[in-house]
């Protein structure tokens, strides 16, 4: 087996364009909580349609300003790697973008997921830099679809808001819902190694 | 801002010779845990050394075989990617090898990690694929180095055990933690924004 040295995290071709399409001549500012969420929910739903994984999607946000800083899809299928989770792949490009693994050096940002953060993303979230986290669906739209969303503390909103960061529940709740459950019902594959892949 | 379309993970030039010189002839089979463990502490002292990243090395290794399947150092700073913990970055570059998101399509691979695993990488295990876990120092010895661990669940060796993945702790646990006592008493930057680099 020779080692590998190098792995490179891309977005989808479709993913440039499609963003284009949905600011419509807004630039790249998005203004309101539930604007920003609709792009992230739209974002998981063509994820799914163009088959280049998971149905999640996740945006980078400058909070005040609601300009676009970054933007994620579920890539692990796609690029055979466990953490290209939405909310890892969007904070990886933001990152990229303002040269620093510190978002928080951007100014206030602002992390937009399509679906409460598993286990890992929780994690992954203060490292970021981020000073807010919206969610879409819960975690029990997740599970009911068919993902392992791992062990959270039971506390997980508060532990966060401990650590500075504000969390929002529930916006666009039931739009970002149906992308998992019409996922479910087409029967589309499950990437963690606890179910078999198209097993619900 | 322009969106980043990609982001790669590369390790640095001197991983690989430091690696073959470690292994001395034996190929890329590492029989023992301690011998495993020995290699992840090496790359956590020659990462700060090298001036690539914080004290923390990890390798995917074919638990059984003890083939050597990635490397991983942190290199948060030296890629300006929150993400890039040592963990993340071996699961990442053995799944390339291995052609696929789960490791457990390759055999019983194991992670072998300098220290124990943050709340990320924590939650990154079980989508990995792993099948065991091997921790050198533990949360306090980070943690006394000025590092945040995050909120992991209290019983986060139980929630691994109970989806089938074995833990075992203290593993070269001395010489693991020295290299973190050493980084805190040379004043090493900490990557995380909770505290100001190079405050400790």
């Amino acid at each position: 087996m020779k080692l590998c040295q190098r792995v490179e995290i891309a977005l989808p071709e479709w993913v440039e364009d499609f963003v284009g399409e949905a600011l419509d001549g807004s630039g790249v500012v998005i203004r309101t909580h539930e604007e920003r969420m609709a792009l992230a929910v739209a974002l998981s739903r063509e994820n799914v349609r163009r088959q280049t994984g998971g149905p999640f999607g996740a945006i980078v946000v400058n909070e005040d300003s609601g300009e676009l800083l970054g933007v994620g899809v579920n890539l692990v299928t796609h690029l055979q790697l466990s953490t290209a989770h939405a909310e890892m792949v969007a904070f990886a490009l933001a990152q990229q973008a303002v040269s620093s693994w510190n978002l928080g050096s951007a100014g206030p940002i602002q992390l937009v997921t399509s679906c409460e953060p598993c286990a890992m993303c929780f994690g992954a979230v203060p490292w970021s830099g981020v000073r807010s986290l919206i969610c879409g669906a819960r975690k029990m739209h997740a599970e009911a679809a068919g993902f392992d969303e791992g062990d959270k503390p039971a506390d997980w909103v508060e532990s966060l808001r401990r650590r500075g960061i504000r969390v929002e529940l529930d916006v666009l709740g039931d739009e970002a819902s149906r992308v998992l459950h019409d996922y479910a019902a087409s029967d589309g594959p499950i990437d963690h190694p606890g179910r078999p892949p198209g097993g619900l």
